[in-house]
């Protein structure tokens, strides 16, 4: 005991200093010594898990003799704080943990909307996956009620879980395992270090490569890593990823690597001119989360973060600081042109029509979200096929932009949304019902305007003459000239 | 003549002692010298086929003198068996051939499904590639009356052919090239050991390799190697890659490596307590494949396979001694509950009474699988979307889990199953004929009786007021939480 | 001046040189010195622009003393030349600039139909991107009627656009960047060597691996990629990329590397045989891209290209040349008779007949193209699905063959084209246009004799007895055989 306690004074003692030394530098510095307590752990875990054992063996906590108990060393009375053999331990290392000796990190990341992924997803009503998808059919100690499966090993796995403790520091299997990003912990903070810096080798090698992103940014509404391995960068990345020094303290693009960007490269390493840092959305100028793009400025002040002071413009030139590396300012004024007419397009012709659209059909359609086919239909429009298209422009996939973007984007639109619209106009027109009646002759009325304007009429065979006539007279000119 | 035979007494020397070798030892042993005949095989083909000289040139194979010859030879009357310059050989290098020296694998694969997989294949009436996609347009002399192409270059690629011998030796068009696992070779053994010890190098760090796996396990109904990537695991993977000593003829996790696991790792390869299996099932504590998931014992019996002696949960616990290298006792038992959990919803919300919906709906469908809009339909609700989803979760991918998976089904089934069958109500309880309407009220009741039940009324708009409070509630309080 | 002028005659007596050379021996020779002009490129672009600095100074370029300006130089009256300091330079590198010392490659590049990608669709409509998908919202100075952002960020990106230059060498944001491989210069050169020759490393080692065709090779419509990452090549690629000397100068298969083929060794690299080229037809013996697939003399002829007097067969020859270094000729033989016997199936089941409906359904059509859910329909199934099938069978990738193809194309055929035909001729015949009425009938009649074919009698419950008969006795023999 009282070898334990001389060992808990020592480490109290070097958080202090860690912590000191972290403010006062550019990251924390190791211990003398491995303490008595992590030896304690190794004696067992060495036999009992040899992989994690071997992974922290070639880790820099190792070097810096910061063990397990340092990390997972938990006062009595926090709330998933459990005795295991003569220590007091919590299985969840939280960012709170993390912020011990690396508090520029954790607050950085305490700043971005990456830290607020659980929020963002128990703020609204998760639907899809509790009531769609789901049922409560997974009843656990800690939800008596029943949860929904589909959200425990969907949504909740990319997002985070706000996790539960049982008895003795267990946790909740309907909560735990889980790395979410925006992980609500039983210390009250929010992330998971863990999410991109998979235990327990902590390679900050990992951290950059863009398959670690992509565990959560691929798929059908954001495939981002798709994206990226179609792109220019991801192709200079697989052929020169030997060359990266990816593992480099100091990860200065064009002074220790200058082959190819990866997705940290561009979102968060840093430059000559800019620091590392873990909020990752001070160097985008469009968030295209929601139907319509927004600034991030707002999307901040929404949520009460202070980027709610950094405007996009701002965020424009930091990301433009890391193009100037490879590209000259021509090229990346110009790359900023085709983007913001990409987002134009989307916007203009099928986001701002089709949201109006769909608030006129509301009162024609069964009063339950996602009872009506319209709403999958409007909901995959915005959802996976407009931001496959914004994403894809944003980061020169030209394959997601059009197949996999705006050509489904307009595929459903005249051949899913715009039928389905003339039917609800049909039935609500012939109902008895006068209110109905009269949101379907509003409903016409708008659908026929938006056909009729100078982004539709074509579907009506309504194309202006002249552009007609344009259009032909420049194929006829091309193929002139080539043949 | 005379060296031709004495060569020949050698190699059936060898083969006998290199068979009791491999009994007695974890592996074969090697030949003292190169036979002539490989030597006689590689003054030419090492000019005509540099490529498969120079991959058989960096193989264990050649540092233990196992040529050409040694491989492909054959004995005259066997059905494949043809004369090569002064050598009886045969093309097709079977899983008997490879028994000579490697008989426990041998043994291991041919207890297991992979072994049987185009009796699978074959079992079943294989309507999609045969009658629906494909004709017989593709005359061999093989197959005089046709054989259809979308099975010999799709299903058979990863299933196996049965293969055809024609004459000396040659083998049918339709049925080779082909390295299916369970093709049905001349000599009647079944596997193809180049399914994934790909010639001629067999390199077991190819094997190893988790795209290796992904030949077959791909694409929109199983798609386990994307899963793969998406998870932890093959983040690690990719990130550590060079680390994992993949070459190593003892590959122990824990031991030999510890930084990733890739499919091997978990279902075949040794642990310090489970040594490397061929039989891929031995660590499945559920078969996907079907409507209903089963438990892979009721499987084995299905196909008379030993492995109807290993229950499921032996299976897990087996599994769960590689987790264990990496993970914790409460990660694992946790993850299992969260799996389960998954498995569990999707039987019970849309397996079930999809099938119950299914048997109902047929007396009112064209009689003839395949021709209605709904087989389609259902098919890919279990086959696809609902597989992706139980696969998601088994290995923690959550966007397999959710977008690609429970969010297809869930769509699948309210936008085009339940309209599809509503369609089909309508039109047999309006029709003359009595059989029809009786069926149109039983299917009717049935789908009124789903709907109406506690996993599906919220689509009636009828969610038990309580439950829609508690959400709402939930709603408010997390809102209130986090702003 | 005096000193700048000096070096203009050096650079143009060592251009001089390097064409001379290049026609001579197999390559360009290098540069005795680095130019005064690219010296003093670098003495700011090393500060301003450290990446591309740093990756030429891992180039080969860099070694021959052949820096910024030998490439970037041009002549005053240049549409793209602009004065930039001391020196008169363009943007753009085009392929005529390339030439300068790499006559050959550029020569043969120009005879492919890659170096026409932009012709291709600049000689159509480009409706989908233009019209459908897109508007005339990015105005620009050299669009000051506006361009469709959808095809600048889409198609442009891989087709190629046609430069507009602006003052001052500047270049319109709606044409640059591009890099589309059959880019339109303003020195009427056609193409774009940093399409797959990326900047400023030129790294013949990333050309050479697959990504980098994948760039444009990948996606719903020609996943290539894809295909090549299920199929053996892909696998070996992954499993033994370090062996294959990627970046060595001469790298002839069988010779220099022997693990692995990418796409490039198939379609491109030497062969003991053959030399290298950068003509990409010159070793396929189906053009896969229309409804019906053609030979590739027959689309070389429509575009006036000398390959038009290269014969397919001379082509399959070429291939097999390359594939018998690792595989023998019956397995060759055999292979191309299933990939043909695929392409016939596709033709007749499906192209053809489809083809033929689609004509007689235009009369009942809405007049304007993509204006109907069938143009759709009809679009995906050949231009989407078809060809996944046939490039799935072309590289043999079994899943793209079937799953992703022949399935997806029965599908499409039979729970959505037959349905959407019969609607048409449906509301056709109940039309009171005689015209609508007769054109339903003959389309009415076609279609019968379509289902009622062979290849469709299946789906009207029609099969012969015999066949059925056949089935279901093969079947039972399976069955009973391995049961």
């Amino acid at each position: 005991m009282k070898v334990r306690k001389r060992a808990n004074i020592l480490v109290k003692a070097c958080a202090i200093l860690l912590a000191a030394a972290a403010q006062a530098t550019a990251g924390p510095t190791a211990l003398p010594v491995l303490s008595k307590q992590s030896k304690a752990c190794i004696a067992c875990h060495k036999q009992t898990s040899p992989g994690i054992f071997e992974q922290w063996g070639g880790s820099r906590h190792y070097r810096a003799n910061v063990g397990c108990y340092e990390c997972h060393r938990a006062e009595k009375g926090e709330p998933d704080a459990f005795e295991h053999y003569d220590a007091t331990i919590a299985i969840i290392v939280s960012p709170k943990d993390c912020s011990r000796c690396h508090p520029n990190e954790v607050a950085e990341f305490g700043a971005s909307h990456h830290s607020k992924a659980a929020r963002i997803l128990g703020s609204l009503d998760n639907r899809l996956a509790e009531v769609v998808e789901g049922n409560r059919g997974m009843v656990t100690e800690g939800f008596p009620q029943g949860v929904s499966a589909s959200a425990v090993s969907g949504c909740w796995q990319c997002h985070g879980s706000v996790i539960k403790v049982l008895d003795e520091g267990q946790l909740d299997p309907a909560t735990w395992p889980n790395t979410g990003i925006g992980r609500i912990n039983p210390d009250g903070s929010e992330g998971s270090c863990s999410a991109c810096h998979a235990r327990h080798a902590f390679s900050v090698a990992q951290a950059r490569q863009p398959d670690n992103c992509g565990r959560c940014h691929m798929g059908p509404d954001h495939p981002q890593k798709e994206i990226y391995y179609e792109s220019k960068h991801g192709i200079a990345y697989l052929a020169h990823k030997d060359e990266l020094n990816m593992d480099r303290p100091k990860w200065v693009v064009g002074e220790d690597y200058h082959s190819a960007p990866t997705c940290a490269t561009c979102h968060m390493s840093a430059t000559k001119d800019q620091p590392v840092t873990h909020d990752v959305g001070m160097r985008i100028s469009w968030n295209n989360r929601p139907v319509i793009s927004i600034r991030p400025e707002v999307a901040d002040a929404r949520m009460g973060l202070p980027g709610k002071n950094v405007s996009w413009e701002k965020r424009r030139d930091n990301m433009q600081n890391v193009c100037l590396n490879c590209h000259n300012s021509q090229w990346v004024d110009n790359f900023y042109v085709q983007y913001d007419a990409l987002i134009a397009l989307y916007h203009e012709k099928f986001a701002r029509p089709g949201l109006e659209l769909m608030k006129l059909a509301k009162p024609l359609l069964r009063p339950v979200a996602f009872g009506n086919k319209l709403d999958f239909i409007w909901f995959e429009l915005w959802h996976h096929e407009g931001r496959r298209a914004r994403h894809g422009a944003s980061m020169m996939g030209p394959d997601y932009t059009h197949w996999h973007g705006m050509y489904e984007v307009a595929k459903q639109f005249y051949t899913e949304m715009v039928p389905e619209l003339e039917a609800l106009i049909e039935k609500g027109k012939s109902s008895g019902d006068p209110v109905k009646k009269q949101a379907a002759e509003a409903l016409a009325a708008k659908l026929s305007e938006v056909l009729n304007s100078p982004n539709h009429r074509w579907y009506l065979n309504k194309m202006d003459p002249a552009e007609a006539e344009r259009r032909k007279e420049a194929a006829k000119k091309f193929k002139a000239r080539y043949k």
